[in-house]
């Protein structure tokens, strides 16, 4: 049964320009010998919105329909995929076409300030991201230690590029245990921005959300998790200080070093259910 | 001896604003108990040129007054130090003042265009990065296997918060098998960033220059090395298929997980001498 908040016909058209995610090279290993070697691609994808250039993107190229929507959603330039018509990509000319009903709104402003940031991955934000952090009241669920081990394996048996070409970060949306949707991205914030996009364009409610990411909890990973109202996030590596300090503040449960049957419970100990 | 092209004092001033790089935090571990752990610290600096506010980085905080200097190079919004007077970080207020002696020419023009990177780390180029490489000559210079290996080593054993903390991404300046400079950063575009600002306060000539990162070899990462006449890059990581076409291009010999006695020579394997 569906729920959606909208129907599907208001959704902006997209293209599905998926483009091959590896490549395989000849390369020379530490016996002299050559051989084959499979690395993943690294595309640039330059996006303008009504004709306007607004950034160019460094991608996998996995999804770069659900990535251009999310970066607009999670820089705030746009407030809901309602706004767009379509989003056109065409490799060929490196470019995304974001077609809007009604422009956007302050756009200059919105896209003068320029914060870099420390995340493996797009890493540019532009600025404010901070500003609303203190008005975002995450959803009340909770996980326990079984689904939190179930997430963990779901990772580590599913098919990736990282297996086949490692090089890039990946992440996933769950509901509950039930994994919705994964990427991979050269840059880590590409595949969590593309999650956003995915979230936007499948409007049914999803309970109990639950995001995983290969890469390291920064300010950027935390902030931008919470923005996609995301209570409980699970990461492969650490947390740095920023993003320990944000996810304490937003009380997001932040869960690291996550592996095999280990792990450290950064923020949030409430809402991990210990014991089976 | 001292081979410098410039006098000391014309080298800007510095200010010598290291910050604490880590901090214990208290955590819940698989066993349900609480822990201490030490993570790596992550701070905002914003950037002001004669006081017009360029970015604001997101950085461990090792280095502020390299990475400022090394930035401005990088993103070739200044071509020399000695354009520069002083830079002046002060944490208290997360700024890093930077005063030019004639303004930097075209300012406006060269941060409008806006390019968001792959790279784990500060990601973010002001565009035109890729217009000159192919002007980019790299100096003749070769590596032979068992100075690979001292590098690699060198790495192992050089002390990190990595080692204490982890989440943080390294690099290091070698002249042949000798360590120059070594710095961390939460982004391995600052912690590369910030060598170029070392060696922009470092004229003495250094010859066959070979640099270490922890971090993937991305696009921005080969460009950037390159930049800085550097023509070879030992990865612990992989490449991704943009950083391997223009590493190949510039004769820059990429070599890439590089852990213990195992390597891939990706590119220019003319500059990799095998055997012992």
């Amino acid at each position: 049964m569906k729920t959606s908040q909208w129907e599907d016909n208001q959704l902006p058209k997209l293209t599905n320009a998926q483009a091959s995610l590896t490549k395989i090279i000849e390369v020379i290993n530490n016996l002299g010998e050559k051989q084959s070697l499979e690395i993943p691609t690294e595309r640039a994808l330059t996006v303008y919105v009504d004709k306007k250039e607004i950034v160019t993107l460094m991608t996998l190229g996995a999804y770069p329909e659900w990535l251009v929507l999310g970066y607009l959603l999670n820089q705030r330039l746009i407030n809901s995929a309602l706004e767009l018509e379509s989003i056109t990509v065409d490799w060929e000319v490196s470019a995304a076409a974001v077609k809007t009903y009604n422009g956007i709104v302050n756009l200059k402003k919105k896209t003068a300030k320029h914060i870099v940031t420390t995340g493996c991955g797009q890493g540019s934000m532009f600025g404010n991201l901070m500003d609303n952090i203190a008005d975002i009241q995450l959803p009340e669920s909770t996980i326990n230690q079984s689904q939190l081990y179930s997430i963990v394996n779901t990772i580590r048996i599913n098919d990736s590029v990282y297996k086949s070409a490692g090089s890039v970060h990946g992440c996933a949306l769950f509901e509950g245990e039930s994994m919705r949707v994964f990427i991979e991205d050269v840059g880590r914030h590409n595949a969590l921005d593309s999650i956003a996009g995915w979230m936007a364009i499948h409007p049914e409610v999803i309970h109990n959300k639950v995001f995983y990411t290969t890469g390291r909890l920064t300010s950027e990973m935390i902030i931008k998790a919470a923005q996609m109202g995301v209570p409980i996030v699970i990461s492969r590596s650490g947390i740095t200080e920023m993003g320990y300090y944000i996810a304490q503040k937003l009380n997001l449960c932040a869960i690291g070093r996550a592996t095999n049957k280990r792990f450290f419970c950064f923020t949030a100990p409430d809402r991990l259910v210990l014991g089976f």
